[in-house]
Formats: C-alpha cells, structure tokens, sequence
C-alpha cells in the first residue's frame, strides 16, 4: 500500500478492525476525522474512552450500565414478576422499544454453540437461575434469537426452569409484519404455520 | 430513543456523526467497542488523537503529513518536474496506486463551487502559482474529479497557468477499464468520444 503518514496508517488499522468496516471506508472515516476540528475528533476518542471507563456489566442482568444495578434492576416502577432473556446487551433496546414490556432483562451474554465452544457455563445461566429461586417471578420470557443457537438455548433454558415452577414463554416465530409472504424463506414459512393461532 | 446509559448514548451520537454511519451502524459498532478488550477500545481512541497530534498540512503542497515537508516534496527520488493537483489529500493514493508517477503533488482542499461559496481564494491557488514561479516545472498535470466543480477547477487552473509557460494536462475522461459500455452514462460516453485517439 502506498505510504500515509505513520499516524494516519495506524488511524486507518484502527478503523477497519471495526465491524463492517474494510479499507476504502476506513480510509473515508479516518480522512474526514483528519478534516474535521480538533474538537469533533477528539470528541469521539474521548466517547470511546469515556465509555470503556464508565460502563460495566450491571451484577443483577448483565446489561452494560454506568450505575449498579442498571436503570431496569433498579427501577421501582418495572413489573419484578417478569424476567425477559435475550443474548447481548443492545437486544433489550428491540423489546423497549415496543414500550409495552415492563418487565426486568436478564442479558446471557451469547447463545449456546458447542461448535464455537460456548456452553452453559459461557453464559450467564446460573446467574438467572440464582433469580428465580428468590420466588417471587412469574414469567421468564425466552427472547433469544430464532437461529438454531437462539433455539437451542431457548430448548436448554426451558428444560432448566420449568421444574422451578415458572412459567417458561418464548417470543413468537413468522412473517414479519408489512412483509411479503413470497420473500419469506421456507423455515420462516413453515415456523409460522406452526405457529398459527384461531381467529 | 429508549434508555442507553449516558456513556454509551454519548458514544453513540460521536459515531453518528462520521459519514455514511446511521443510527443503527452507530450501535453496532459502540457495543462492538464495549464488547472488545479496553486496550482494543482505547487503541482507536489514542490512534484518533494522535492522528489529529501530528498530522498537519505539508507547508509545500498542502498533502497531510507528520513530517514538514512531507515525503513526496522531501523525496530526493521523486521527478521534480511535474505536478500533480489533485482536490483532496485522499487522492493522492488513487495515483500512487499507479505506480507509474513519480512527480510532486498540490492539493486544492477542494474544487470551485461557487453554491457552496468556494472560490478561488478558497482553495490553495496561490501556493500553487508560487511554486510555479521556480520555473524548473515542466507540467501540470490537473488530476481533480471529472464533476462539473472538478471541470470548472481545471479550466480555471489551465487558464491561469498556460500564460506562465507551463504545460497544462487533464487527465483523461471516458469508459473505465473493465467496464462496459451498456452501463456508461452519456456524458461519459460523449467524453469518450471526443477524447478517441488514433490507433
């Protein structure tokens, strides 16, 4: 490759070991933060930094939070009889933002993949079911992905928690909404007539 | 927007602000950063302020550099006959990837584009005709986009730098090797055209 400046080579290494960032974006990333004021730039390297100092695991669900426990565990108005399990920290932003979930997050941390050498005790299994034995939950809400991991994990968790007495759900499978029953896939098709329901 | 800790929402917003990421791009990559080790995290942060520590314009030629002149105007190798003017520091790398010029090079920051208030005086016009006057140049070779704002700089340049006595070039516009002709816009096509040499 032809020579940059060190500082802009090393700027442009940095970009592309970002997700989905190759080398012509990096190049356009790192060209216009050398463009930029010294203050827009600097605003984002002082985000990383601040961010990387100030976020943490919450020791309640695992949400990534600034305070301990996070804003759901420790918030007075969520329903504390209802725990929604997804596997990373962003997919609680996917149910908040039907704002019709009230409930508390249990975040795994992965889904189970004994080909990538994730097991239970990758994740953060026993942790929830450390929760449930407080006695008070009512509904553990299986949120993980519908991939096969997602369903594993879904299969692995219900079999672990239905002895405990809690009500094991797990989120609707089909068509998406406004979409077209031609561009569904075969297994979306055929999980949505699984899933059908009376009218 | 539901509820990101500050911190991340912080971050969020700074990766917003480059170009060509969205809102949904930006979450991905900040909790791909809170996913990673802090020295991955910080690693981008340091590379970012250090790019904007050193990098500075080449007092010559205007290219971005940590060295002053840069390494093409400080170059004992480099053909000290020709130059190569080019909009943005960027495009440099599009004719050293050639490998088939070795001249110096002049970077504009820009092209004409009265709309958008850039006039001569604001681009680096003047360093140029400057660097003319040493009178050991033999061409200028006008290597800006073939947009309407690119033409309009070339001819302005060509008019301004013919009078000295200096060959002026513009490099050539047509059908890029590769591609083929049922995709080609018609101007591109026309300029094709017009620019036909004799086999």
């Amino acid at each position: 490759m032809p020579d940059f400046a060190a500082p802009i080579a090393r700027l442009i290494d940095e970009l592309k070991r970002l997700p989905g960032i190759g080398q012509k974006t990096a190049q356009r990333l790192a060209f216009h933060l050398l463009r930029v004021t010294p203050e827009e730039a600097l605003a984002l390297a002082d985000a990383i930094r601040d961010a990387k100092e100030k976020i943490r695991e919450c020791s309640v669900c695992n949400n990534l939070t600034d305070t301990d426990p996070c804003l759901y565990c420790s918030s007075p108005t969520r329903n504390r009889k209802t725990i929604c399990v997804v596997e990373e920290p962003h997919n609680i932003l996917a149910v908040e933002k039907t704002r019709q979930y009230s409930g508390l997050y249990h975040v795994l941390g992965g889904a189970l993949s004994p080909l990538q050498g994730v097991g239970p005790e990758q994740l953060k299994i026993k942790s929830l079911i450390e929760r449930l034995k407080g006695g008070a939950l009512e509904e553990i809400i299986i949120c993980t992905n519908p991939t096969a991991e997602g369903e594993a994990t879904a299969v692995y968790l219900s079999k672990l928690i239905k002895p405990l007495g809690v009500r094991v759900t797990r989120i609707g499978v089909g068509i998406p909404v406004g979409s077209d029953l031609e561009y569904a896939d075969e297994v979306t098709m055929l999980k949505a007539l699984e899933g059908r329901r009376d009218l």
